[in-house]
């Protein structure tokens, strides 16, 4: 036990990543990623940026993102934040609109980074339990200082309705994120909710529709003030010169990420059939992945089954998610191999 | 007021960075970046960088670089962090070191960011003032729970006696970060004391020796349990797959990164040269840039002065720097320019 450091990280287990493994065969649909390239105007980009340029600090507030960003959803520049992906700006967010004796809110199950956050920021966690078929169920008294809220959700793929969103956060007292990484595979936005509201911040990534996890951006659109007290305490030149200036090019190309969702969308329809077909439970999914009850089989058999054949697929033990499988869904060819593994292992099961 | 935003947020300023002008004509001597370019091997490690992978989350543990840097300065990788440059990592060992109620320490004058991760932390800032020409001074008694220390020290360019600093090492109840961004250009580096004490962390960037203030990375050497505990709390990816290429290829052109440290030091003694001839008093510099206090002339004159000529030096407002420049070593080309400028006015003052 060393005396150095705190007790609440000494206590902590920090929050573990989707395995990321090295071997090319693997068919990896664990972590949400995109299994088609980038836009090539990422390529482009890199390949004009003057290398020479990098011995100069980048642009400290990520002024050509955040007008681009402003142009595409509505707002100004001051309505856009920039993150070294979204997982600083959710932290970010931890530390601005949280008293030392605040709570921070989130759902169960959702994405298990917040808990980590609020275990980090060592403020109350106040998880609120989804309903059956992990449908919206907020108890309406609730109350907290920050609510992130992913929608559609992860790991159950399932968007909450507009309305309850809407109403939730007209009555809550504190802040809402609403977390859209998987928004471009989904029917509806909130983005309006973020321009309407004082206390609403929508968050997106490119780490999904884009096909840029490898990257790191994030960015936030919301509020003047809340934006402002989110660049306050960033680390000083928090997005790099490489970063900026691809992320730029592949925001500028929203044809090719449109291209992208078409393609995800189109095997999403294929591979809930194939699985349904099965006997599978497949909850309704408006992102790039599939929430699933495998018939006859347990999930955590599956899962091992599928990793010994090389698919790696996402497990969360738990008590509300030990019968589920998270499936990213990857290109054709890859789902097909899913869906040929798991026909035996569910027969033999 | 937004009642959304933390109370400690709302009062603070932030951290303000030093002008980043667009205007190529600007001779750029107030962000202590390089004149140089960054090694050849970065621009190779860019173009061989294939632009599909970005589709994959990074490493999440920058395993590659840590076994690199391990090579560098001994160790293994459970003695390395990498960082989203090293305002990242101080902002961590804010939230690993420091309890609810415990306090951060810190030289003044220093990095100004320090005070500000103290505030965002709502701990004690415990400062402690400089001596007389800004040198080490001490309480004996002096007490916190971490300790940032820039060494050699910025804005003054002096480094610290290391027999003081190991004493103080040896002694201080708490964890110290030593943070030698600029020790490539100095005499002598702590990195042994990392290797052999508990308590004692070295911080290193990129930014400065190898002209990569654009790309963002910082690294830590020290203790596996201090190392293990900022692993904890990080963002999950929080360094990019270019910038954990890119970096790698940088950190294994040790001969590019001493070339320039040489032609910056022999530019150096030159421009300590020219300006003590001119009657200006120079620290003595253990850095990539000087800290000088004009003759006959207000250093925020001179500051307004040279500004107006297109030549860029830094002025930190403020009882105790009010009276001095920090001027970061440019090309010979650009001392010369900011010499003559600064020998007309001086004789003006």
């Amino acid at each position: 036990m060393s005396p150095y450091i705190k007790k609440s990280v000494l206590a902590m287990q920090g929050y573990t990543p989707g395995e990321q493994p090295t071997d090319p065969q693997v068919i990896k649909l664990n972590t949400n990623e995109s299994p088609y390239p980038p836009s090539p105007a990422v390529q482009k980009a890199l390949q004009s940026l003057k290398v020479e340029t990098l011995r100069l600090y980048p642009d400290p507030v990520s002024l050509a993102l955040r007008r681009k960003i402003a142009e595409l959803h509505g707002g100004t520049p001051d309505n856009v934040f920039i993150g070294n992906g979204s997982d600083e700006t959710l932290a970010l967010c931890s530390r601005a609109f949280v008293e030392d004796n605040g709570a921070i809110g989130y759902f169960e199950p959702s994405y298990s980074l917040y808990p980590v956050l609020a275990q980090i920021r060592t403020v109350t966690a106040r998880p609120v339990a989804l309903g059956p078929d992990f449908a919206w169920a907020m108890p309406a008294d609730y109350q907290a200082s920050l609510f992130f809220m992913t929608t559609p959700n992860a790991p159950t793929g399932i968007q909450y309705p507009k309305t309850a969103i809407r109403a939730f956060c007209a009555r809550f007292p504190g802040v809402i994120v609403l977390d859209e990484a998987y928004v471009d595979f989904a029917r509806e936005h909130c983005m309006d909710l973020a321009m309407e509201c004082d206390n609403v911040l929508v968050l997106r990534t490119l780490s999904k529709s884009y096909a840029l996890a490898g990257l790191r951006l994030g960015y936030v659109v919301g509020a003047a003030p809340l934006i402002e007290s989110l660049f306050k305490i960033k680390d000083s030149y928090n997005v790099d010169r490489i970063t900026q200036a691809t992320a730029l090019a592949a925001l500028s190309d929203q044809a090719h990420m449109r291209a992208l969702v078409a393609r995800i969308k189109a095997t999403r329809r294929q591979t809930i059939a194939d699985l349904e077909q099965m006997g599978f439970r497949v909850f309704p999914s408006e992102t790039n992945f599939l929430w699933v009850k495998p018939p006859r089989i347990s999930a955590a058999d599956l899962y091992r089954h599928l990793r010994e054949q090389n698919i790696l697929v996402r497990y969360f033990p738990g008590p509300r998610t030990q019968d589920y499988l998270r499936i990213t869904i990857g290109t054709d060819e890859q789902m097909q191999a899913l869906v040929k593994a798991a026909r035996v292992l569910v027969k033999a099961g």
